[in-house]
């Protein structure tokens, strides 16, 4: 498969949802022009941050519609297709190939349990199969997954079968088990880094992209920390990544993504309130968020403790 | 609700495949006929059994109208609606009061976890509010889930808040907690119990009904076990019982649903395998099952080491 | 090993501080007193009831003798004696042989975790055969050892390593490991029940004795239990496990053995309070906790709300 | 407390024994010349390496005293006194303190799980002030104790509480979690590192020391990464820890500290094998892990694959 490595900062997109909790395909434009201008260099479309699992499959099939006509060619979107079912897995895989995406993406299903590496192989062959002209990145979140199967391991066995595999999202902490995955095969594979919170630890082992949920409201934070650690201020890179941690740990407080819908309405864009089992913020919370945000470093110019 | 407590063995069914993967439906009429023909005296439908999760929405209203045609009126036949999608899950209640159901019932999602007994309970009133003519059952599995809320907490807020509720499919080994389940409101709820290998101690403790998936090649073994229990043999029930345990090891040696499916091959009805995630067994783990379930005490009589 | 296997009510006995937390043995006489004039059958000591794990060496041998001194051969004296030191627990076993008690039991290691069913038969071995003399009952409790052993599996391979191993404390909730242990060997091993909560699923699966903490404050409530199965009245065995049930839900409120201690003061019996790191009740917990004992079914009779 | 923050690699040092199993003490000081001419620049006696968990009190405090003979002032030597039992934990501290070692740590108890972030403060307010005079680091290793407490709350409310708190030996993989204890008070604490396969990403986000098994048998490696890092030449530095990775997922395939152990003997230093419960290596695992080391880029020009 030939394709470039991701590069920069990918944000994992929100869904937009009315008052009534449909989809708000309307707002996905503006959304957009506001990502690309805070300096978003891709998106990643129906993944955890996207509610994908929460989306119906003619919805997410909708919703990746509508980001790929929104970003219009500018940056490449990902569309993540992983779903309980590897029918409707396969069934997105299909859409997203016919609709042109830059690639897909799927994690494991999350209620029957993945026993071995060899049937994680199998199920994500069957995945990639049905969209065989897009690059495929596995989508490794053992935190919502569950699973436990060694993602390394993965990596080497599925090098032989599954032909448009090209990389990986890895969501987790193990700095180690991503450099090692960067290694494999003389570095074939393209690792992205999921976890915000730690992009410095990352760079520093060897990341050259990012996927994530705070990129959405905070691209310019995260890439002045980039650019410290590119040109080796690294005292910098830790003070900005400490301002993410920071905000982090407000929004961590909260469901997360309900709260960073609600930091999203603060910043001007509404993409209404994630959906269950995530439930929505208290008026309460909200005006408790605000005044933590109005009073965190990085968040501190531009929000004030009340409406 | 005015309805009827569950009473005896409900069979959790299985899913037909045909051998490209697809649904055989054609299969379920005969076996819903040996399934009565055994003593079970319900069908719970597209349940974790059933691979419910691995089946687009489309199949499971097919595998659900196909087991209501089959029953035809002679069992209740409960459909488990549960799905990552809550949208999903709606549709699919519909569509099972449309289709005239006794019950339904549903996991909670898997993937996003529910952060809090108030957020369940607004979760299950959604699913239950689509079928509002219907009982309706949570189904409280959290070795599949992840869920860790209290359901006894859940059960006493849910009252007030889910018209339709009528009790709990409990599939976990919590007898103490499936005893309290059924003391709340002095007893208002039909508690089904849902672990197989310790039904025993469920009678002793209050149950009146059980939902399991080995109800689907071993009722008589259980029948014989409520009647021993019934008439105060406990030593007769714990031996029956002991049977079904030494059954349920050997299969829990093998992706255990996928296990079932073979055994049940060899007794005449092929339902095909299961879908991935779950993996099929090899012919090497086929033919050291038959060998083990041959020289066990339930299956000796009627399955031989070779074919 | 020539033993009897244990029979009715084993009290796992508390270890009694004075108010600088420094052992108070001379409680120990007036408890083991009105422990057997309750119904109490046997005890258990240095067990997690008995915060065997935050004595040092020394004090857990004082506990043991001195529990042995009051019993005066009376009832069955058990003593505890695993630990994260192996030499430790063998130093712990043999002083137990030396002053007579009835049988040793220990649990594996909590901090390094067992990697194997022979790695735990050898670590066991080593235990048990530091008291070759005394039978020994291997201690399952693996929400507190942490241990993911198949504890089946380990009495089958022990059964021909260990000589001196009779049976096991089974605490944990899984009814069918624990009658498929009963059934090893011919119903060579004395398998004895751990969860008070569920003593009733238990005696109906084969329970014959049974080693718990409630036993201390309610033994005639599981006395009534146990004549009432023995009778066939289940109704009444049921309302007397979900009166155990309700009482110790109250208890999990509260740092579950720091209630305990809270409520034996309460009933006449000062032991002081848990060492860290199991916190002691606030002075408002402990009024809380009055007010909800005095108006549940079992203690309703003898405690009042306020002091 | 006046006290300098640790820097460089520091030896989380093993135990030895002899073939009976019991202290062999006069293996410490050649170890001890090894491990300072191999750039070790601090000692750390008596953690989960050491085994501190599996010896008896006595032992504990000899093996200090031995290794602080040893060093005989040349580095610092830090011994851990975590127990299950606080009242262990505190004479071991001040055992400590009597025979002048730098500093101490302690785990908190594994067995009876800490319920609160007081809970854990109160506790080790206990152990640290045993040995007042001696600065106290708070041993996190969650994967061990099984403790779900947030370090950086901890850290937060242990500041008011526990005089003598200087820092934090964290193992685990939240490098965010991590850095958030550095920011503590302006950089008060002395965060140390303890998840060698990760020094990399660890020394970009701040880390000035570091705590690890593998420093025992592997320090030039890196000793390498760090003049690597610190001259800016990552691509060197992601090399070496690759190494270091690659190294450690071998040992990873047996019982870790064990196959230490063995690799500690191929190099010409025999400490003997650990106690139970953590097995040794059979003679064929032994074999199989010297191939692999044999093949290894670290170890590689000093190995051969038989002896």
């Amino acid at each position: 498969m030939n394709t470039q490595p991701l590069t920069g900062l990918i944000a994992a997109t929100y869904t937009p949802f009315d008052a009534s909790g449909q989809l708000a395909l309307s707002q996905i434009g503006p959304m957009v022009e506001y990502l690309l201008s805070s300096g978003v260099q891709g998106l990643y479309v129906c993944g955890s941050t996207g509610e994908g699992m929460s989306l119906t499959t003619t919805e997410r099939q909708e919703v990746a519609a509508a980001y790929m006509a929104a970003a219009d060619g500018r940056v490449p979107v990902l569309v993540q297709v992983g779903h309980n079912s590897v029918e409707d897995a396969k069934a997105l895989a299909a859409h997203a190939q016919e609709i042109g995406v830059a690639a897909i993406s799927a994690t494991c299903p999350s209620y029957f349990k993945i026993d071995s590496v060899a049937t994680l192989v199998s199920t994500m062959a069957q995945i990639a199969g049905a969209a065989p002209q897009l690059p495929f990145y596995y989508y490794h979140i053992p935190s919502l997954t569950g699973s436990a199967i060694d993602i390394a391991q993965f990596m080497r066995m599925a090098d032989n079968h599954i032909p448009n595999l090209v990389g990986l999202k890895y969501t987790d902490t193990k700095v180690f088990e991503f450099q090692e995955c960067q290694a494999i095969e003389g570095g074939k594979y393209d690792i992205v880094w999921g976890a915000d919170e730690m992009l410095l630890g990352a760079l520093a082992s060897g990341a050259k992209g990012a996927i994530g949920s705070t990129y959405n409201v905070a691209a310019p934070l995260y890439g002045k920390l980039i650019a410290a650690f590119e040109s080796n201020d690294l005292p910098t890179a830790r003070k900005l990544q400490l301002q993410s941690i920071e905000f982090i740990r407000i929004m961590g407080r909260y469901p997360f993504h309900s709260a960073m819908k609600e930091l999203l309405k603060m910043l001007g864009h509404d993409l209404g309130t994630c959906r269950l089992p995530q439930r929505g913020l208290t008026g309460e919370e909200i005006e408790s968020l605000r005044i933590q945000l109005a009073a965190s470093q990085y968040f501190a110019p531009v929000l004030t403790p009340a409406t």
